[in-house]
């Protein structure tokens, strides 16, 4: 095996190009089968096993700087430096991370989790280079989809307009271009990349006149006049606009022609774009047949393909889809909107049932949420379904245009709370923070399925601004489902245990209610009844019930799966503190202020103590006897 | 007077394109008239006049969607539509909004303040509108330094994605495109918007073959070979590749060519993008030639064009951009990046004397933030000069990309509190609860202009991970400057205000410490001696400092010019609850759960109560005798 020799990129640097078209089949093998067991991003990782040895073979990593964006396809990248025997602890708790880690490995230079950043990194990194004099090579590798968001295409813009030398590998795995107009790319593509410019540009003048004798079809209609003038003339026009020299398509898996291809780049003076074409999944049929099912896999078994199912009741994730499309026969206002996650938002159902009401927008947050607003305006529902964490990247436009205008729009926010595997990146536990500042915005959580269905029902209703509905990435909880959602009222929170005297209260949001309601049958057995409160509503408060249990001086527990800085809790705390009631005590449990790494979402919750245990002895805690100062 | 006349869009449609024109030179000089005593955003407005009067012309508003970027290019619209009474209340409190507000007119449909959404809006109500069934026209109009937005660049993607009806009128006032090259470019867009669409497909088509006979130039370099057979053969090609179709550039001072042109854009099936070439300041000879001093004008002379200078001391922005200065000739790791505000962030010395080390990345913050990320990873020292109702654009980059790699990124935000005549779009009143949660960032805002500096030094020393310094738009408080910058102990305050036996504390921030003193000097006379202490570190807390307050049970007061929701005060309340102290007292001032409109920062302080009367109230209010439960 060539894969047992490589433990560091220099390993690779005498072997033949046949060896290392070998050497790829051997890394191909290796993912297939070690992500047997533990799952992963596998499809993504198989499409990119050439491309990333040919950059290893060529680059001298770590001087030169490999940037991955998103960093989900950066599993060959760990094979070849050195980590191949970490594998199967991929995405496990202390495990091997599934996207870059600097604290792994000196190759691991740029971390990220969210897409589109490797082109502002490369543009740093290559200001800096110039900066210090120095002579390094900086390569960033981004996807497709990628490449629409936001952040990469201002980088593009300044890139270009700046010129550094660098350059921007260009993996697109889409398939989008034809074969035949492809070959007419390749050409172009060598000729411009070869050292003698000006003769290659030349040849394409030449190319440009017998442009009308090629074909009687050009003449046909005005339209293909257009976009075959465009594609003949300047292949990759986008990114000659932008200030990129285009090399490409290149055939991903080619390895001979790949390693052409980048040193014909790499004579070029300032950006270039080179455009490879790969397929996801590529050398693992089941995985090319259903790209979107295998982008993150869960084990499987190899021969058939057939992949571990989860058992358990449904997620939040698909309780929301479901019922989105009840809500959207009823009222045909409702339209879903989402950046680019229409699988992993449970939006599948839906989009086939109502294509002209499902709009995708591609990786592109900021869009997608000021788009929301104009919708709003205009009369209808806009459902943004968005990852917590991506949200992330509309803050502005939910404050500038959302909530500053006071529109109609109904947040779905999914993956609330931690999110597991892909750990410290994708975390939704910032919305309520970033959030709760914001005037006219409702924030709901459910505690279960039934009332996420209650709570989208209620957001249909609403019709006084913003409304918010997060849940978590977890199983809902098996409840039954009532036969006709209603609505709750705003600001309306609900207690779930109660007793005749009870001696302290829990404020649980969402899925901490269940770990809030174990907490006190414990208390309750050891003489401390406990009231539970289901904190549905973050945003109002329901201010009636603070001021009861101010009446009743009853001190609290505040418990959140989210940020302990600006959160639920403080709320409470702000609340009494305007209110001018000082003898409260209030408790409040979250995520504390540091990054929570990968693993599942029960150690993500025990690291930072969201279990019963730890919110039954902060309750006790509050207990008189234990009274004290720090 | 054709202006006397026009009181609404209706009362223009009888005029002819001669009156017009006439009515264009009045509107000018109404502004140049009306904004010498008032005020405000000259230049835009100047360069923007025949346009506006075109599309109020042809269009039909509010049936028909007008959508400005920004805004603050609005006034001619403004003055067609009802408005041109309300000019002496131009921006001020109470008065007409200098940007679009939907509770001035129903011919206001879209408000921003942030660059780059209208695009977004744009698509939001086209899709509207096409899943409605009705078919109203929408038209955004767009600077060329908006474009560069992320977000504008995302909603370009969609909408030639999409394909819906929709005009985007790219308001030029670049004249980048010399008159040579746009002589050519009219001509191409005359034929291509012609209805004869196929016609003038061919025309194009001879018009290519015809290119080597331009002339001998043409083969002299590959490079210009290149650039000018992109402009002959598709115009606009950056647009039409992203799908849309591209009409122009035409001379946006030309009324009859705009009419023109629109009139043909109008029969293009699809998104159509015009391209408009504006002059900034036209018709007013000083604005003309200093179109940057002329973008947010002060009132001024109209014969001489002088403006009236504010007095008093230098501005926080000036006193930053001077010390920037000073660090950098000593310490050559120190660069300084704006998104597209080198002159408002204080930068245009810097810039002169620096000119390696200042990048201006055009209206692109999101981009900016991680470019900078990526910088301080190759060990330079970034500082990320941006105004904080900008940084709200990069949320998710500062916590993606800086704080959770813990770069030591330098954040210089500016605008930190209330803006004033920019109103509510533009308040810097959120960035402390919307970075305060993220962990590993340090958050400073100093008492005076010599701490500021001291700031800036403790910031460049620090190599700990992102630190950030806010400060206001005001005037400094024109105190002594140290021979010397000298580092702050990171998270220790400063008591300034003391005596032998306090009844109370204030905590004040940045520049509500002056107001804190003059409330403490109020208390004092009325026998209630306060302690006032500079909260010069918003995070890290001064914890010692908080738990000497507690051993001595001292009653607090914070003062932030910020979000109460999340903001410092309510990071001193979840300090005494996680060290489970129940009985302090604790009461926080800053700005409440609303958006505060347009006025004088001393307008706004006061309509919160954020001066020294309402923090003496807040202080006696804890005093004892005053203890009340609500």
């Amino acid at each position: 095996m060539l894969l047992d020799q490589i433990n560091q990129p220099g390993d690779m640097k005498h072997l033949t190009t046949e060896e290392l078209e070998r050497l790829s089949q051997e890394i191909r093998t290796f993912l297939i089968e070690k992500l047997s067991v533990t799952g992963g991003h596998l499809s993504s990782n198989l499409g990119i096993v050439e491309l990333t040895v040919a950059l290893h073979y060529l680059y001298n990593s770590p001087v030169d700087k490999f940037i991955f964006d998103v960093g989900h396809q950066s599993y060959v990248h760990k094979i070849l430096t050195g980590r191949k025997d970490r594998f199967d602890t991929l995405r496990k708790h202390n495990g091997m991370s599934g996207f870059i880690k600097r604290n792994e490995s000196v190759h691991d230079v740029w971390e990220a989790g969210h897409s589109s950043t490797s082109l502002s990194a490369a543009m740093g990194m290559a200001l800096a280079r110039d900066l210090k004099g120095e002579s390094n090579k900086v390569i960033a590798v981004i996807g497709d989809g990628a490449m629409t968001g936001g952040m990469a295409l201002e980088a593009m813009n300044h890139i270009g307009h700046e010129k550094k030398d660098l350059m921007v590998v260009l993996n697109d795995n889409e398939m989008s271009i034809a074969p035949n107009v492809g070959a007419i790319h390749n050409y172009l593509s060598r000729i411009r990349s070869d050292k003698n410019y000006k003769k290659a540009k030349n040849e394409l003048e030449g190319l440009l006149k017998k442009i009308p004798s090629i074909g009687g079809t050009l003449a046909k209609t005005a339209e293909k006049v257009k976009d075959s003038l465009k594609y003949m003339v300047v292949s990759g026009v986008l990114f000659e606009e932008l200030g990129f020299n285009y090399i490409g398509p290149v055939d991903g898996h080619n390895l001979p022609l790949l390693l052409e291809t980048f040193r014909q780049a790499d004579k070029v003076k300032g950006p270039v774009l080179v455009h490879v074409i790969t397929r996801k999944g590529k050398g693992y049929e089941p995985a090319e047949l259903d790209s979107h099912t295998w982008h993150g896999a869960s084990s499987y078994k190899i021969e058939s393909g057939q992949m571990v199912k989860a058992v358990g009741h449904p997620m939040y994730t698909e309780i929301f889809g479901n019922a989105l499309m009840e809500l959207a026969e009823q009222d045909k206002r409702i339209l879903a909107v989402t950046p680019a996650m229409p699988g992993g938002s449970g939006l599948l159902k839906f989009a086939a049932k109502f294509p002209d009401r499902m709009i995708d927008v591609g990786i592109a947050e900021e869009h997608a949420a000021t788009m929301c607003a104009a919708v709003a305006l205009e009369g209808l529902k806009p459902v943004f379904a968005v990852y917590s964490t991506f949200l992330q990247r509309a803050y502005d436009q939910t404050l500038h245009d959302i909530c500053r205008m006071n529109l109609n729009v109904i947040f779905a926010i999914d993956r609330a709370g931690f999110v597991g595997a892909d750990g410290e990146t994708h975390h939704g536990v910032y919305d309520i923070a970033f959030l709760r500042h914001i005037p006219n915005i409702v924030i709901m959580m459910p505690k279960d399925e039934n009332e996420l269905r209650n709570m989208m029902y209620t957001a249909v209703q609403y019709n006084d601004g913003p409304i918010a509905i997060r849940y978590p990435r977890v199983n809902a909880r098996g409840v039954e489902i009532d036969e006709r959602m209603s609505a709750l009222p705003i600001g309306k929170w609900e207690t779930v245990i109660d007793s005749p005297s009870p001696k302290a209260a829990i404020l649980a949001v969402g899925p901490m209610l269940e770990l809030a309601e174990m907490a006190a049958e414990q208390l309750k057995r050891e003489g401390i009844p406990t009231r539970v409160i289901n904190a549905r509503f973050i945003k109002p408060l329901d201010e009636a019930m603070l001021l009861q249990l101010a009446k009743e001086n009853m001190p609290i527990v505040t418990v959140e799966e989210a940020s302990e800085r600006g959160g639920f809790g403080s709320a409470v705390l702000e609340f009494y503190s305007e209110r001018n009631i000082w003898d409260m005590k209030v408790k409040n449990m979250g995520v504390p202020d540091y990054f929570v790494e990968h693993g599942s979402v029960k150690e993500q919750r025990a690291e930072v103590g969201l279990d019963a245990e730890h919110i039954a002895a902060e309750v006790r805690n509050l207990m008189p006897k234990h009274r004290q100062r720090a």
